[in-house]
């Protein structure tokens, strides 16, 4: 199965360099851009061939290497 | 209107961090992982209020800065 997690910043934690592309669109002549937040996308193959293994396995993965829990948050996509 | 920028290492190109994060899950236990891409997601808020100006504007943006063409691709999404 393939797996996909999306590892964001936590809402309250300041994304610098959210904060730079966004300066750095304006810069370039798009002012209407706002609220500028960069994360990582990591997909992955998995050996296990049911859905709620997978899951539990990435959701594993995430906790201990993917995301850093103290300031980001992660969504898990089996499919 | 929202818009998501997903942004990965064209097929080719040899994906690095995503090599160091398969190494690190198969040494925490997780042996199944294979063929790890880590990409950038970039979230954004626009001023543009129709889905096509919007969509060529983030266009524009990920030509210009969000993605480098000579290594990377890239996929919007305007919601």
């Amino acid at each position: 199965m393939k797996a996909r997690v999306e590892v964001f910043l936590k809402p309250g934690v300041l994304d610098v360099q959210g904060k730079a592309i966004e300066a750095a669109l304006h810069g370039l002549g798009f002012p209407g851009a706002s609220d500028v937040r960069v994360g990582r996308l990591i997909t992955l193959d998995l050996a296990a061939t049911d859905k709620s293994t997978a899951e539990a396995e990435v959701k594993a993965m995430a906790d201990k290497l993917l995301a850093n829990q103290v300031i980001e948050s992660y969504q898990i996509l089996i499919h």
